[in-house]
């Protein structure tokens, strides 16, 4: 029975007994987390290739013969810019390999863009203010870097199929001070979203009052499927075509990272984008850098070798993070069967499942989570400053803990996602 | 006899000679460089442990069981911070370990204290303009970094034992627009100067009109010593001693790698500096980057050690390149000889010997040079905007060419020396 169908006795003597199962669990003294998109120790053991992969100096050669020891090669080595551009789903040429990681890279697109304008632009610190479009529930460190510059973070909501482009055409039309959006487009942060054909080629053609209007594309999960069959796997059309057709071939800059290819800690960073722009970009960096780490970089495409390599390799991540993914969906639809008011998504790819509390909860599941030994992500960390108005959604995140904990993990959880709702119906 | 003690036709006659000299060089199609301070491939070869001390995934722990492999950690793990404070003259509790490149912890340094301004202060963008005290001769891309924020560099000479104080000490108290000064206070780059204790001690109570004047502290060669023999080896004051002295605790911000140490493109980089900068730091950082690459931080302080293992393996190195800067001053000493007007750096350690032409001939000489494919380092690289007013200073940077590929580029570059400089004369 739905729990808002139920009198007060009921939903009262279902508490205790709730509370009762999570005194249960306090007593355990669990340690358990489900907080961050952190693979875990087995998915690090797949990439042990790599640690021999450059066994003696003579293999430190890449394949037009740069010593890869050495200084020098500000856009990466040619085999490295192959294997990224697989991950941007673009061309080697276009693509600048950086050091390891794709965050690092967003914040420095952004901080060089605030100083210096893109492309001969007004340098957007030079504005009273300027504003930045956020697909909400979106990735909690995206926010925290527009936020930090100052920049005003404006929430819209997303689809089953991409951000609301509705919304998204209003905003980028009105001001032009509104000069990017964040977007995972891809097994999106936390929804598991891939946006459509039609949401990238409305994107592709907006109208922006802005000219130097920019598109962050962080394809963080591009090649991170749960399931090796084609039919089970989102496919995802290119930006780069889109704003091309309309003229605007320098509005998006492509992000991707091997962080959750390879090692997490320990990985290579890449971004694509427009000739112009690769320009640009190229031109910043030779004042700031002496290039990336070119010897990880040859580790990375000796071992990963090509699209089939990784193809292989992301398999097996998949074989070991599905069942976890599997879990969370048979333990939400059994334990949370019939209560209502809550809904989550299923995705096919990615790190996160994006879990809808009764409206008014997710605060405090997180509390009761903690206070029994379960890390979640921050309720609110899915918006703009932490703060969602509803107070309803949470990201769960499966990968790290082992599938027992997990299992337990999930027990918590459920348990908390009742109590708080309850609470909350006899407090009406 | 000095070249201006000749006469015309003597100088004529010379010239000639010299001019056939050059004639033949070039007949031979030589491709030597020594333009940029890269280690030669034997040097690398010093390293070659490093690719093997992580050879499998039970080999990826930090000493305090830190997974290097996965995300965390914003300081760097505890055995590379220790490795980095040796390089940096401080305590492991003050070193952050960044990427592959001390540059790029400087051009971060700069950037957020113009984004964001230091510990409080307003944000250096927010000036109509600021100022940078740039001691001449000096590294090109640090005067570059400053130059690329519209930062108005100020050149102040370099005497045998730092910068002229009496002008910095002149220009600090100026203006409060006057916000930093760049050091390498050993072995600088390109004159090979340490700073001498009294210079550190001045530069510790500097009056400055800018309560956030901050020192960039750019250690790169500490412990690049040419010889083994301590007396033959420069020592240098840390910096941070005279600042704390002063009431100014936060004024300095050290930096180090071993670009020159390891592998130049893939070794790490750090930075050192007071508690209340490492916090402000690591607060911008948690924005901006997921931590270091923990695997290469492991791998230095797995090869290199500890402070001896550091000692020994210096050593190596300067047994490679010691014969290279003893060439270069046998070439210039018997080469040069009675010429006049010229005199260079006689370093004990570093990268550089800091070559003083006549004046007038700089550029000429380096043009004369490429003109037999012997490339040098731009004459006016070490003035900032690379305009040298004497015309004077060219920077040799002979470590990267073999010792007999060294040979023939110093006959050419000398040779090219007395035809400038005659031809200097002749224009009278």
């Amino acid at each position: 029975m739905a729990y808002a169908d139920m009198s007060r006795e009921e939903l009262t003597a279902l508490k205790v007994e709730l509370e009762e199962e999570l005194g249960g669990y306090k007593a355990r003294d669990l340690h358990l987390n489900m907080a961050r998109g952190k693979p875990a120790s087995d998915q690090l053991d797949l990439s042990a290739g790599m640690l021999t992969v450059l066994k003696t100096m003579d293999d430190c050669f890449s394949e037009d013969g740069t010593d890869c020891r050495n200084y020098g090669g500000l856009e990466g080595i040619t085999e490295a810019r192959r294997i990224m551009a697989v991950l941007l789903d673009d061309e080697p040429e276009n693509v600048i390999v950086g050091g390891n990681s794709s965050l690092t890279l967003m914040y420095n697109s952004v901080a060089r863009y605030m100083d210096f304008g893109a492309r001969g632009s007004k340098p957007w610190g030079d504005y009273d203010y300027i504003k930045w479009i956020c697909p909400v529930p979106g990735y909690d460190r995206h926010f925290a870097i527009t936020k930090s510059f100052g920049i005003d973070n404006i929430p819209v909501p997303m689809k089953d199929d991409g951000p609301d482009m509705d919304a998204v055409e209003a905003i980028a039309a009105s001001d032009e001070r509104v000069k990017g959006i964040w977007c995972v487009p891809k097994y999106s942060n936390p929804g598991g979203v891939t946006y459509s054909d039609e949401v990238v080629e409305r994107l592709g053609h907006l109208r922006c009052a802005a000219h130097d209007f920019r598109i962050f594309w962080d394809n963080a999960y591009s090649v991170h499927h749960l399931y090796d069959d084609p039919e089970k796997q989102d496919h995802l059309l290119d930006i780069s075509g889109p704003c091309h057709d309309s003229g605007n071939p320098n509005r998006y800059v492509k992000f991707a990272s091997t962080s959750k290819v390879t090692l997490s800690g320990a990985g290579i960073a890449a971004l694509a984008s427009s000739p112009d722009n690769v320009a640009e970009f190229k031109q910043r960096m030779a004042i700031a850098t002496i290039g990336g780490d070119k010897m990880n970089q040859l580790r990375h495409a000796r071992f990963l070798k090509d699209a089939d390599g990784i193809t292989a390799h992301m398999s097996k991540h998949a074989a070991i993070i599905r069942p976890k993914f599997e879990l969370v969906q048979e333990k939400l639809e059994t334990k949370l069967a019939g209560m209502g008011a809550c809904s989550w998504s299923k995705p096919n790819g990615g790190y996160f499942v994006s879990f809808n509390a009764p409206a008014g909860t997710a605060q405090h599941i997180v509390r009761l989570a903690k206070e029994v030994g379960v890390i979640m992500t921050e309720a609110g960390a899915t918006w703009p400053n932490g703060v969602d108005p509803n107070d309803s959604n949470i990201r769960i995140a499966p990968t790290l803990p082992p599938l027992e904990e997990l299992d337990t993990a999930l027990d918590v959880f459920c348990c908390c996602v009742k109590v708080a709702y309850i609470s909350r119906l006899l407090a009406v």
